[in-house]
């Protein structure tokens, strides 16, 4: 487990929620994608536009997402999320995202996403390349 | 034109963004709703979620939406979107809402929106009612 | 695992995609949901809006979610969404589904859903209910 | 007004409505842009992800859109959508779509397009080019 976290809030709007008056679930995912950009920002001091150039890569490829619904969010609640990076391997990493309304854990999401650069023999496709030293590091 | 102007910024997510790299037009329609409750919170001092309640409607309906879209706005801009009730009538309002990036207006939308209530003969109708005096001298 | 098998196509909009020219993974999520309804409609013969109403639940809620992203989706792409109930427990059950693109798994989906109704002595709450036999033989 | 048009339709989904019930309204706008894309598909006889390189443009830019909601649609319900190519300008264009529910129209909609190119002596920048008369030929 890393040490840095990033931590927002977000109030729900009217148009994330469906007809029975709670948060449609994609959009948690939509939440967390947004998070793993700005904690990625926060935690290298690289504006999220820049990151791919800056480090030579296409993105940080989201390769497997989970999420765990216990507790609905309605239209007006602020929510929190809390998210940080379980643990880097090689080439990819773990993030995890805990959503809370007033207080209390409502979604838990998890995602699996590698660093990704083109082939050099091959632009059109993606590898999984090494994440480098100083990213790892910035996440203490 | 009313007195009250609502001001939020806010970052554009990957998202939000199209295979252009630029926001896929349709979002900024959901960034005005979500602006138009927002003022009407600010405005009201109600929360967004008990305006309904409050007033005994059923919500601000939307019946027209315009938007003209003048600059792109990209992955990770901040953008400013400033928004006032031009004007108020019986049972309806129009809504500006002007959106910036980098201090240059971008898109400039407009919606109709009506004061919506059910009708007491009939509950599962839609009628606009008139807007009470006390909102529209909450926007001044 | 139930034998009902539901299948549709769809092609992949503009708006699906992200700034690296592929679908934007919560929308997948969008896509299963719709499918899920869709399932059992088919497999009910019931339509989709009315099924909360005929079996007295407020809905199949989503209580988990997780899609595997195998490979990419672009705009104008069809893919064919496989979907099928893997268990039916006394008040969950497990919902698979396969998105292929040109004949080749992109992404596997996997939901666990309740059958939701309203506690009688409290009908703001909501309980997961037992699955009647007659929705579960219809699935085979 | 060209005498090419372009019909499809499709069933609403849960996640496209909101606390209300009914379609959140810039889902619409979602609708239009599809239906866009694929009557240029349609009319052209081009793949729509092969437009732009067949033509050597980069999109068919949204630079205008209004819509006027009528009539709300539900979750299930079926919409019918009629598009078609209402003026073409020298490199601009007017589309409409008229969306009904139950075969009464619910929502007209309206988008002006440029056909939008690079300029050659600067990349970066996007320009209107004048469309080509084949393009307008096979609208009628």
């Amino acid at each position: 487990m890393t040490s840095f976290t990033f931590r927002r809030s977000l109030t729900i709007a009217w148009g994330d929620c469906d007809p029975a008056g709670i948060v449609f679930n994609p959009r948690f995912f939509e939440m967390f994608d947004a998070s793993s950009w700005q904690m990625f920002e926060a935690a290298l001091g690289v504006k999220r536009q820049d990151i791919n150039a800056r480090y030579g890569i296409v993105g940080i490829a989201l390769v497997d997402a989970r999420a765990n619904f216990m507790k609905p969010a309605r239209f007006g609640d602020t929510v929190e999320i809390v998210s940080r990076v379980k643990e880097f391997r090689r080439s990819s990493f773990e993030v995890e995202h805990l959503l809370s309304v007033g207080g209390e854990l409502a979604v838990e999401g998890n995602e699996t996403r590698v660093w990704a650069a083109r082939r050099a023999d091959d632009p059109d496709h993606i590898r999984a390349a090494a994440i480098p030293d100083e990213v790892i590091k910035k996440f203490g």
